[in-house]
């Protein structure tokens, strides 16, 4: 029997339950009796039924699709967040649509007009591209994580705090210039909390602070020239003083560090470096990072949890028009460049 | 005027056009012509007309989807390698639903019964856990990459020729003695052909050689303890020989380097290594790694324009039942730990 073509008569037929009953097993399982459940499963199993899900989606507007845009799987932190994400796949019984955007906004439209002709029923955004505004006038529900978030619910890193704790953790060494390197950040994206946070605790620390933000590209080759005249430029300015230096990113703290071991072949104890992400390479490093550890998976539990809400909400025709923005915890993790 | 409720009727009444006109534009764009299309494009956008493409699936049976199952987004090889699976999105309209097995033989065999029930057209099968034999007898085409594949079709990397190439390097740099670390690798494994390429190229080259197998896990604090005591091991064994290591993948390769360079603070001369896969880490360590790269985005386009192949042949009622199984060079990078 080629089992696509079971029908609901050849079921009605093989199990001797009415039709009704079929279909109210398929369509609402609680609603007949466990035994009836048991004999239906035996039965379709022996039919060799296959359940064609997207006749159920048409027939009830549920396809339990979540599209997920992230901009690049290369980075690590992106890597890390998709997995976590992929994760909830179990627990809420979503299968994800993912589409990588790559900073590339026509495509990134062109994915979300796919994802809704396939009738997603809630988009998890990552990359950054689309502004809020155009994201909140979509009619299905929206969580972004990690980037400018001014129209739409979402959840993002404690950017603010980690930002403190690393200048905490420079100043406990006793370093006497407090250094942040990043990008150029615009104040709508959450990571410029990181900014914010280190200066304030600098200012409050009483500690003169200097920042280096420019765009260094997130491959080793680009940041390297990049940082490479930041560390001359910092070695030959503050000679003689004990250098406490945030860095935006551990591969880009990496390359740092590198730079400064193949300058004095260890790392000289006026040199003190925490990174953010508490990525691989921290830990790979020959000598190990500091860095500010985000919960990653705390982060997608969360976005998934908060999206899984509104798509419920959404169904019983309730329209909150309220913005969350779930703030997780970071953590600063004490590794040897802080020694 | 709510955009989900747009008929053909509206459409039809809107632009003057017939209902057989409006439907063959839906279903075979290419037979109604170029000004009829733009003069419907036009109209459905005024008319805020979202296509339901799963109504169409059901009525064409062409989803689009693709199931692919990975096993650890965490390591780079996995998030590289989807990458540019997703980056093939653009070029043939597939949508990918994306899960991650972690090593759990029952749930992606429940992730298959998923993608099944959404009438995936094809599946990408990168996890490790089922064998090659069940995959075959999906009624839909599977193709699978780096991983067991005697009963379906597959992408793989020429590994056999990764281990000799490694060899090579190493006996160019004058190594007197060949080691080998890798995991206990069955031999219908396609890396296992990095030990057999190793392993002849040494004989050819009449070089004494000495093989490590045993599993040592992916993450950094499970490869240490494992790489130290083989570390301990060449180190007393072969104390004046030059040795040459190749280890199977750069994070392990890495480690051992770590571990090198804090025991004599520097590469010494008679220690020279070549790790696999040229993932970042091979250029980010403070002594760039020689590695062997795979062609990942090769391996990725390939994949998918053998799973597009089969759609098509499936879809023509044609059953070609040859394997073929796809082996892309790979190439060495010569870096600094074989200078």
């Amino acid at each position: 029997m080629k089992r696509d073509k079971v029908t609901f008569n050849e079921i009605a037929h093989y199990t001797g339950f009415s039709k009704t009953t079929i279909s109210r097993y398929f369509n609402d399982p609680d609603s007949v009796s466990e035994k009836t459940r048991e004999q239906l499963s035996a039965a379709l199993k022996k039919l060799n039924y296959r359940e064609n899900k997207l006749a159920r989606v048409l027939a009830k507007g549920k396809t339990e699709f979540i599209g997920v845009i992230i901009p690049d799987l290369q980075m690590h932190y992106y890597a890390r967040l998709l997995t976590e994400i992929l994760a909830m796949s179990d627990l809420y019984g979503y299968k994800f649509l993912v589409f990588q955007g790559r900073g590339n906004l026509e495509a990134e439209e062109r994915y979300i007009r796919e994802l809704l002709s396939y009738s997603v029923e809630g988009l998890l955004m990552v990359s950054h591209t689309i502004p809020s505004a155009s994201l909140a006038s979509l009619d299905i529900p929206v969580i972004t994580i990690e980037r400018e978030d001014r129209h739409v619910s979402s959840v993002n890193a404690d950017n603010y705090c980690g930002g403190r704790l690393a200048a905490k953790a420079l100043a406990d060494c006793g370093c006497e210039i407090m250094i942040h390197i990043n990008a150029d950040l615009k104040p709508v994206s959450p990571a410029y909390g990181r900014i914010i946070g280190f200066r304030n605790l600098c200012a409050e620390l009483k500690l003169p602070e200097e920042e280096f933000l420019h765009s260094f590209g997130n491959k080793y080759e680009e940041i390297y020239p990049v940082m490479k005249t930041v560390f001359d430029t910092i070695r030959k300015k503050y000679k003689d003083r004990k250098k406490g230096i945030f860095v935006s990113n551990d591969t880009a703290a990496n390359v740092l560090l590198n730079i400064i071991l193949q300058t004095y072949r260890t790392l000289p104890d006026d040199w003190k470096i925490v990174g953010f992400d508490d990525s691989p390479i921290s830990q790979e490093a020959v000598i190990p990072i500091s860095s500010i550890r985000q919960d990653i998976p705390r982060i997608a539990t969360e976005a998934v949890k908060m999206l899984a809400d509104q798509i419920e909400e959404k169904k019983k025709g309730k329209h909150d028009t309220s913005l969350y923005h779930n703030i997780i915890p970071v953590e600063y993790i004490g590794r040897r460049t802080t020694q």
